[in-house]
């Protein structure tokens, strides 16, 4: 099935204490376009700037990720944002965010991609998010990201976007946000009586839950890595992988979504085990499934 | 096989957003012995004052937990601890702590429990840790607890714990602090250095990580528990579950020991739903049955 992805395209410097990568590339799209593509081809529709020092089709070389959606817009800068991770590396300090291209006006969505069937709409604000799924004809399963901002000052967008997505694939701390609700479980069942479907949420270091309308639950602690050198980027691999593997197989049903999970979580733990998307660049589908079965080793009991 | 804790027995003042608990019956002894007598007859080593308001015979009413090391001291004062949660509840904020007793020389070993072979040894200082074990005569399997305040004031004595001790159960943060370390697994790896031969983290609500010195390792995200009043316990009833899994079967094999874990985390999810013991004395061994293999569904794929 055609996946469709929507995001930033980014220019990161990041600090952390295994080292400095400053000026590389990085952005929602980014990550999620390398991960998806171990598994599905992907569309991507993104916007950059002159000032953009990447050469996108050489990122992408050997993959099947379309850039018909890469907007290049002579006026407008690419996308910024510098931060840092401390000691446990659970959480970025942003330093700056210059948003750029990236707030205003979306690309419009190429004519060959509105028959696109899975979409991820990456965190933007919630009006974008909705203005671009409003492109796409016959969409069958449609899962986005948000954050705090837009949970704090476009909530009435946020809750028109919920009824319209399949699915919610957000932190933990954005989900006890956005429920108003201090327990992670009752959080995420606020949260599928907002709209949603399907809830999964992002626990970093410790792993992801996913809570669905029927009652069903998955719980899966994060791959224990011992290479982590850059975390940024993990949640949107996490989410390219595992859209990348639902649209592989065409199906979204519980098993499907676990596994989906599972995929994402191995390959979140390749991206952060270097900067940028160096750690994605570097390996083959055959990394990811191998550690996907040792990820079954170390759960099974 | 039989199985001895050594720990404290306390008056515990909690409040969390869901009420307060004042005066209440706590104590790593208490939440271990009442968790592992699920399983296992329990051995108690353990000393209170004549404040101590509560009939512990009545408490362990029909369980197999004998209180022959039950000391009561006339002149002491039984251990005190207030404290609070807020929100996430996913640390406590010590308003207090009045030692008392469990600052004195620690009860004696009665005779008759010298023959133990599992034995916990809940968190106190490192020398009297060690003391306590001195007076054992074949131990099989010994595991002990410890927290920040021995990491910083009295690492001498908890290194040479360490080297007599067959598994640390300790939590997060602490384990990085003993390491000398941010990234968990890495932590645990060089704790594994200092001695055990297994290590156990506990993550609170993000579950358990086992590392073994021949390189298993064993990851469970903790049980999605929606009804949480008061976390206090929960890391003792963990502890106690586990190693009342282990005296039962008398086995410590990595698939034991996997087992145990999954036991101590369920039951550790009904401490957390409500005050002071009354989650764990309300329930019974089919309670436990039914949650694991509820745990086993939610984390399979």
């Amino acid at each position: 099935m055609s996946l469709l992805v929507t995001g930033s395209i980014g220019i990161d410097s990041v600090k952390t204490p295994y080292g400095v990568s400053e000026n590389c590339l990085g952005g929602s799209a980014i990550y999620f376009s390398l991960a998806a593509s171990f598994f599905s081809p992907v569309r991507l529709i993104g916007a950059i700037g002159p000032d953009c020092p990447f050469d996108l089709a050489q990122v992408f070389a050997g993959r099947d990720v379309d850039l018909k959606g890469l907007e290049k817009r002579p006026l407008g800068k690419t996308f910024r944002w510098k931060g840092a991770y401390h000691y446990t590396m659970s959480e970025a300090m942003t330093e700056y965010v210059e948003l750029n291209v990236l707030g205003e006006a979306p690309p419009p969505v190429p004519a060959e991609y509105r028959d696109s069937k899975y979409i991820f709409l990456a965190n933007t604000a919630p009006a974008l998010q909705m203005q671009l799924l409003e492109q796409m004809e016959s969409p069958v399963f449609v899962a986005a990201d948000t954050m705090n901002c837009w949970i704090e000052g476009r909530l009435d967008d946020l809750k028109t976007l919920l009824r319209k997505i399949h699915a919610l694939i957000i932190n933990e701390d954005e989900a006890r946000m956005l429920a108003g609700e201090g327990n992670l479980i009752t959080a995420m069942e606020k949260i599928l009586a907002m709209g949603p479907g399907i809830i999964i949420v992002k626990k970093g270091e410790s792993g992801s839950i996913m809570c669905c309308r029927g009652g069903e639950k998955f719980i899966m602690p994060a791959y224990p890595a011992t290479e982590v050198k850059d975390p940024t980027g993990a949640g949107d691999t996490f989410a390219g992988a595992l859209m990348g593997y639902l649209a592989k197989v065409g199906r979204t049903d519980f098993a499907a979504l676990k596994t989906a999970m599972a995929y994402g979580n191995v390959a979140a733990s390749f991206t952060i085990s270097d900067f940028s998307v160096n750690g994605l660049t570097a390996i083959s589908i055959n990394d990811i499934e191998s550690r996907l079965e040792n990820l079954k080793r170390l759960t099974q009991f």
